[in-house]
């Protein structure tokens, strides 16, 4: 993480937020919205994910989408993998970090990415043997997405002891940062501390640990709250809480990336991000989805009177 | 508090929710709406506002509703007097708690109540004088209510040692219980935090302190969550996320009483509020204010799979 900001918020709305959409979100827009968010100040976008197009439309423009992204200075650009296939094309690309997710629900597993879970930390192994195999490739940071590790719509409640088994195996295979995924919007504050305290006690201080949370049931950011006061410094949100998991009914909408950002600050914990040309950006994406509405609180009341963003402590 | 609960929840939304909305709610559905919330559970609900006509036409049925508000046990019946005036109207109701509510910002108090701090501060001493006079009037609690205690729209950020002068001073006249406003949305958690911890080593610990946050911004529930780590057991909020103050441009929106109550009870704190029945009652209100949108994440997404509401831990 950057040394003048407290928090890193990561984009996904041009994966999560975008995968479900059966409009074509147009690559100029993509590359317009990235090119506007890196401007802002945010530090990571998810780009793309690398799937084939008969899994999603939406994506027959990663490689494009990438390069253009890798312009512009400062930003990390990663991507989503669900597979070696998937690995395979994001390498050569030269971007940051790839992030490979598999489920803590084993339902949820088959019916995300049509394998059991051992078989996806099978898939994690060779993509991390894939990593380790070139100098160029071993510049690439491996994230995993624990999906559905606060719950599930086919399971219902999951494991703990299930995270933490996934977890270790995915830091034994090389995995650089872990991130605990709601991907149905289930998770409670509470339930946030227990998992991420479970997570650092098994896990040791140094796992860079992240949060993803969806806004399904209004919790969201009262979830972020909750990570935060167990220690954890980095989350994924979408611009104007675009998306949800195609295969989790009912499941819509990730944290709002605006909101986020608003609630960081005005707490006193610095993103980097200009909250105003933040703001601005949800132009962009209402032009590429006219079809989609877009959420978020803080676009419609706007900043308090007053309002300054964090900065350094004197 | 009752002792089979761990959280009061308030309904304010046939006083803060309606205040603001021109079109009249019936008097036979305000009492529809009290009823089902009763048999959902809910503990305490502010029924009206004893404000003149001429103020709100919403409240020209305050003696009728909180008559029959009182025919149901076990219901904590409130209501707010904004003055002498209406507190002498509310005493012979025979309710059992009166809010008076006055504005940490000066700007805001002479927008809301048209008079100064000052005078809305002997208001209150004349109040509490009034409810010591008779028996049948001592047996009424005095809630205060710190508006704009968080932030004002017109005065931007507030003094937090005038919120420590001014309970103060409501509580050397008697009040019972003081409840931290965030009238306008304005709060962060970090700020929730910092002035119940002020005003609980200011007050000491007997003090009953409230929270009423407002979602303007997307931050209640997260305002909500930092409340509860400095002790909070008490929070207003409103079914359906009725609500704003009329005197606070933009400022729309309590907390929803439907995600709040999902929020405590998926925390493992008992509200005593059956989730299903609470929701159900959103069609009364719904039938009564056909033109308002009614907000709320959990009456949309329904409960996770697997949810169980609070228990008594074994």
């Amino acid at each position: 993480m950057r040394a003048d900001i407290d928090v890193e918020v990561c984009e996904v709305g041009l994966r999560d937020g975008i995968q479900g959409i059966d409009q074509f979100f147009p690559t100029d827009k993509k590359m317009a919205w990235i090119a506007a968010e890196a401007a802002a100040g945010v530090g990571e976008i998810e780009v793309c994910s690398f799937v084939p197009p008969s899994v999603s439309g939406q994506f027959i423009d990663c490689e494009e989408v990438v390069a253009n992204a890798l312009t512009h200075d400062g930003l990390t650009v990663s991507a989503l993998v669900p597979n070696l296939r998937g690995a395979e094309r994001g390498f050569p690309t030269g971007l940051h970090k790839l992030n490979f997710v598999l489920s803590i629900s084993e339902s949820h597993n088959q019916a995300n990415v049509r394998c059991s879970r051992e078989e996806s930390l099978e898939r994690f192994r060779q993509i991390a043997e894939l990593r380790n195999s070139t100098a160029a490739n071993k510049k690439v940071q491996l994230g995993v997405g624990l999906a559905t590790a606060l719950g599930c719509t086919i399971e219902g409640q999951v494991d703990p002891g299930e995270i933490v088994r996934i977890a270790e195996k995915t830091l034994e295979y090389g995995a650089d940062e872990l991130s605990v995924y709601d991907t149905v919007g289930y998770a409670n504050p509470t339930q946030v501390r227990d998992v991420f305290r479970l997570l650092r006690r098994h896990l040791g201080d140094d796992v860079i640990l992240a949060g993803h949370f969806h806004d399904t049931r209004g919790l969201g950011l009262a979830n972020v709250h909750a990570a935060l006061d167990e220690g954890v410094r980095s989350f994924d949100a979408s611009l104007a809480g675009l998306g949800g998991c195609p295969f989790a009914p009912g499941a819509s909408g990730n944290i709002v990336m605006d909101d986020l950002v608003f609630m960081l600050e005005a707490m006193g914990l610095r993103t980097g991000v200009d909250l105003e040309k933040l703001v601005a950006v949800r132009e962009i994406v209402a032009s590429g989805l006219p079809n989609e509405p877009l959420l978020g609180a803080i676009a419609k009341a706007g900043v308090p009177k007053g309002f300054r963003p964090a900065v350094v402590a004197a």
